[in-house]
Formats: structure tokens, C-alpha cells, sequence
């Protein structure tokens, strides 16, 4: 830190199993990634090539030698696996894998429809070859799965192997954990975490509000995701109630007047 | 592309009349004109400078030259057509087209009222010096104009020399083709390409609904423009059903469960 | 400017008391400051680095280095300053500000409850060191302040030695100066001005309608703050009616039809 400031939030250190950051890289050239990472760099833990953004990225090679040099392990969006699943073409998205050495792989099935069983089953397998997040959540609005189904599901895809469950939101932050106005589902996340430790999921959450929320309920330290890259620093300052939206909640100081 | 994947929309080949994607310059720096290309080069057609911005960038010349390196067109935003025609300085927007070697302009009356066959003889004139994409529809909310309207005023820009027409939107998508709330006038657009060829038309979508709306009536290689330079990527993977939102759209393969 | 056009508003040359623009970095990397210069560099008078983002920015130095070269002035956001207050480190400021070589501070009151003599007091000890902006209205939107109170607040600001006071709307415009939805408090910016002499006041208007509503109403020299990076090229169209926004606004010339 640049200066010194009393009653900050503590933050884990990396690598860290609490209090990371997922960013989102929807199209970044090369330069973008060093800046990105020249600000950002300490705070970001793990970076998401969104959807199937890597399929047409000219430069996509270049990126992840960026990413890897730099210490930040990356992935493909969820969506990509899915596109490979609904193709028949499962062998051919281990061997992408396997091409481009990536060390983690998502799991999802926010735009097709697999039974349980069949997910947990690539879990397992998945994570024979990389370190596995899977998602939970539908992509589509209008599936609202109740709280005790997303535990149960959770749960299960812990148990196949799954490193860390995430809770769906998109880009947008409108649906899953969210309502269509990008509104928190507050009941279901305190009910989901009555059940499923803190540390196990990553929430996502684009939009400002929404990272206040969680870091309100649940400290400096919650893993959140679908951050955009311009957007780390900001957060970090939400963390360490640096912002208006957190200023007071951290402080156990008395005020001077 | 940088892997293999079945099933994916075929997009037509650069120089394109179809599937051709325009996006909007609204300031960049040099820098960013080159890392915008690294990644979006292959799939930007021609690049707009938003209305008046050329006016105030320092940097202009230049970044038009790394446009023309990289082979991709430029224009200036109708507005800046209109700026020179309410001040009568027509000929002067004339020489300044040929002094900044300009291979493409606007006619719009977005902002101005012009009489159409004054708007016709403005595209008859330009065309003989540049290559005229022309505008239909006003930057003002309130002007509402019927469909038979807008295939008759499409059709006579065309008649007069316009390349394409261009369905309006502005930068926030909420006017033109739109609704105040940024909904598509379905009605409308389905009436004028009873008429109009949809290859002659460019359609201002800035807004990700938008593009899906348009991309799930008219397929992965309609015109669409006003893009935001990093949402060519995204928009590419809209257009090859690769994010959730045209998943399945494009799909013919069987699900494997 | 890159050509000539007739009955364009005249700006005010810098350095100037009306017609500023002060925008925000909430984390840019330094070469990103490079592009913005580039672009904005004539336009943009002042910097903000937002809140406490200057915290956590490992390229600070360097960033206020570029800034320092390119003659632009830079100030830590007005949360950090209560952030040192509420922690009564206040000497602590006072060092950093020194340690930085800060030539401008801000004292605001947005997240903290000040005695307004103790919050004056701090502008007249922070004035000896620096040139002080003060700003009014509080970051929560349901703390409504009367506008006799703006004008009381405003004036003895001023007379405690603030350079410019800042009417605060935050990143997003939603507060103080603007409802929840972001629409102007117009009667309250009228009553205001009716006390406060125009070049004393810097808006917050981050939002385009905002920064249109002060031009409208004010002219092409209103002071304008908050705006970010990619959006001061656009900002100094808008001032000089070159944006469908303003178009008609600044003409006097007839129309040529």
C-alpha cells in the first residue's frame, strides 16, 4: 500500500482460498493485459476468457503467455464447454485443454440441459486433467431454481471434484443469484450459506451494488467474480471500505466529532 | 479461429456486402486504434468517427493512417455532414473529405430538417467523390415516422446513390429503430425488409439485446453498427451463436442427452 | 481544431476559471494515462484520482509523474480525506500530500458526519498547504439538503479559503445534485446560482444528459466534474454543439432550407 491507513480490513495473501477476485477478459489485445495487470496484478487471482470469446481472439496465445508469465492462472467461460458438449465434442475441448496448457477448466450448464449426473460426471473427469470450477445457475431467467435444489447441486459438484462452485450471474448480473433488475436474491444466498462453506463459492457479481452486498454480509474476503478488468481497482477499495458504499462498515474507530 | 467446433454459422468473406459490422471511434488514442485492430481487425468492416469528434482529436491524421495500414475504411459521423450544412459550408466539408483522403461519408438529417430531395441531391453529389452510406430516421424521440415511410425514403437514398441505407439509432440506442427503453420496433423492421434488401441496409444496434434481436431474425451475417470497439469480439460471438444469448439459435446437431 | 466551421462557441484558454473539466482515474495504468493525454490533453484541467483508489495503486508515482509532464494537476478523491479524518490521522494527510508533492486537495463531507465550523477549519489549515476544492451534499440519497443550506454551505466554503466548490453527484449521478434516477434537481441549480457566482461551482455530471442540462443551461464554459476518461472527447463536443445533443443550441446562422 502507499501509505498507511489504521482499521483496514486484513486481506488473505495469495494464493488465497478466500477474498480472490475472478476478472473477466472479453477480448483484451495483448497491451490491455500488461496494463490490466500493471494495476491490478496483485489483486486479481484468476482471469475468465468470457464465453466463447477465445474461438475468434486472434491474439489468444499471446494473452495467456501474458497471463502465465505474470503468475495468473486463466480459463475458458463455461459457455465454450457447453458449445463442446452439445457438439458431441468433449475429446476435442480435453485436447484444447491439454493445446493451450490450461490449468483450470469451468463446468456449467447455464445454456443446455444435462442431467446432474452427466455434469458431476465431467467434473470428475475434468479433473483428472485441470483444477475444475463449476457452475451453478441458468442462464435463462425464467428457471428459478429454489435454495434447498442449489445446495443439494453444490454439494454434489463439490463431492464429483469441483475446486470452488460458482453462482451464475452472466456479464450482466441479471439472473441466478439475481433478480431481472440485478436485484441480490438475499434469502437464497443466506440460505445457500447455511449449507456450503464461504471459501467453496465464488458469487458472481458485475455490478457495483452487488459487490457491496456480499462484501457487506460477508466481510473484506468473499471470492467474487465477473469482475470487469477496469473495475479490480475499484473493488479492492470496497474491500478496504475505501469507497462511500463500504466507508463506515469496517470501522470500529470513534469519530473524531 | 483457433480451434475446431461443428455446426458454426458460415460468416461471409472480407470485402463483405453481408455480415459486415461498423464501429464507432469515439475518441481513441493512436494506441488503442492499434489494439482495438489486433483483436477486432478481422472481423471490423469500416469504423465511424462519432459525429463531431474528429473536430477536436489532436490525433487524427494519425489514426487515420493506421485505419488505412490496416485496410480498414473510415468515415465521418452524419452529424458532422449536418454541422457543415447548417452553417452552408458544404463545399467546404467537400475539400475537407478530399483532404483527409476519405473514401467514405454520411448523409443524415438526424439533427436538421432538410427537405428529402435536398437530402438526395446531397448523396447524388457526394457519390461522385466518395462512397455515400446515407441515414434514415431522426436523433429525436418524439418524431415518430411510419414504416411506409421509411421504405420510401430508404428507397429513394438508394436510388440516389447511397451505398446503404442506415436504420438510426444513436450511440445509446433509444431513438430511431428503437423505443425510449432501447426495445426494437419489431413491427417496423419487419415491414420495411418486405421492401428493402437487407444487404442495402446497416442497422445501429449498440445495445447486446439489440444485436441478439436482430441476429435472431436475420442471421449471423446482417449488417449491424454503432458497435463499441470492445464489443466487436462479443458481437462476433453473438454472431457464431457462442454466447448465451443465440446458443441455441444456430444449433442443428442433437443434444448428446 | 482540424478545420474550420462557423458559429462554433468560443472556449476559454487554459489555464481557466470557467470552462474546466475535471475527470476521473479510478485506475488507470500509466500508459493508459499516456492514451488519455493524447487524446484529452488539451481538453481535460484537472484529474481526480477517485476515493481511496490512490491507496491501492501500485503505478502511483508514476502515474502522477506523466500527469506532472503533461502539466495536467491531480488530487486525491475528497473519501480519502475523511478516510484520514474518521481515523484522526489529519497530520498523516498532510504528509502524504507533502510526501506526493499534491498541489490541490479536496475536503468534502459525503460519507462522514463534520461540524461544518470543523469541516471550514480544515479547508482554512488545508489552504495554507494547497489549493482546496470543497464539496457539498452528501453520498447518501436520502439525506436531502434545502438549497438556502447548498448556498449557506457553499459560501462559507468559500470564505474559508476553497478555491471552487464541488456539488456532489458520485461516480454513478444518482445523488446530491441529481434524484435517484439521475435527472437534475434543476430548481435547486437555479436557486444556487442565483447566490454563488457560476465559475465558483464545479458540477459533478458524469452522466451525457447531466453534462447536457449544464450546457444548456449554462453555456459551453459551465465547470464540469466526474467525467471519465472516454468521455472528455465527447464532453468537449457536446460544449461546442457538435453532438446531436446541443446541436441547435449554439446556432445562430439561418437554415440554409
Amino acid at each position: 500500500m502507499n501509505y498507511s491507513l489504521k482499521s483496514i480490513p486484513e486481506r488473505e495473501a495469495k494464493p488465497r482460498e478466500r477474498g480472490f477476485t475472478m476478472a473477466m477478459d472479453k477480448g483484451l489485445s495483448v497491451r490491455e493485459v500488461e496494463d490490466f495487470l500493471e494495476v491490478a496484478g496483485d489483486y486479481v487471482d484468476i482471469v475468465k476468457l468470457g464465453w466463447g470469446t477465445s474461438y475468434v481472439s486472434p491474439n489468444l496465445q499471446k494473452k495467456l503467455d501474458v497471463y502465465k508469465a505474470a503468475g495468473i492462472p486463466t480459463y475458458f467461460g463455461g459457455t465454450l464447454f457447453e458449445a463442446f458438449i452439445i457438439r458431441d465434442q468433449f475429446d476435442d475441448y480435453r485436447r484444447i485443454l491439454d493445446k493451450y496448457n490450461m490449468t483450470f477448466a469451468e463446468v456449467s450448464d447455464g445454456s443446455i440441459e444435462l442431467p446432474h449426473e452427466v455434469k458431476c460426471d465431467y467434473i470428475s473427469k475434468l479433473s483428472e486433467q485441470v483444477t475444475v470450477l463449476s457452475e451453478v445457475g441458468s442462464k435463462d431467467a425464467e428457471k428459478i431454481i429454489p435454495p434447498y435444489m442449489w445446495i443439494k447441486l453444490m454439494r454434489a459438484e463439490l463431492e464429483a471434484g469441483a475446486w470452488k462452485v460458482i453462482g451464475e450471474a452472466r456479464e450482466g448480473g441479471n439472473v441466478g443469484l439475481f433478480r431481472s433488475t440485478g436485484e441480490v436474491r438475499s434469502g437464497l444466498v443466506e440460505e445457500i450459506l447455511t449449507e456450503i462453506p464461504f471459501e467453496k463459492i465464488l458469487w458472481e457479481a458485475p455490478q457495483k451494488a452487488q459487490q457491496v452486498w456480499f462484501i457487506k454480509l460477508l466481510g473484506a474476503n468473499v471470492n467474487l467474480g465477473n469482475i470487469a478488468p477496469n473495475e479490480v481497482i475499484p473493488l479492492e477499495t470496497i474491500r478496504l471500505g475505501l469507497r462511500g458504499d463500504t466507508f463506515m462498515h469496517f470501522l470500529d474507530v470513534e469519530k473524531p466529532c
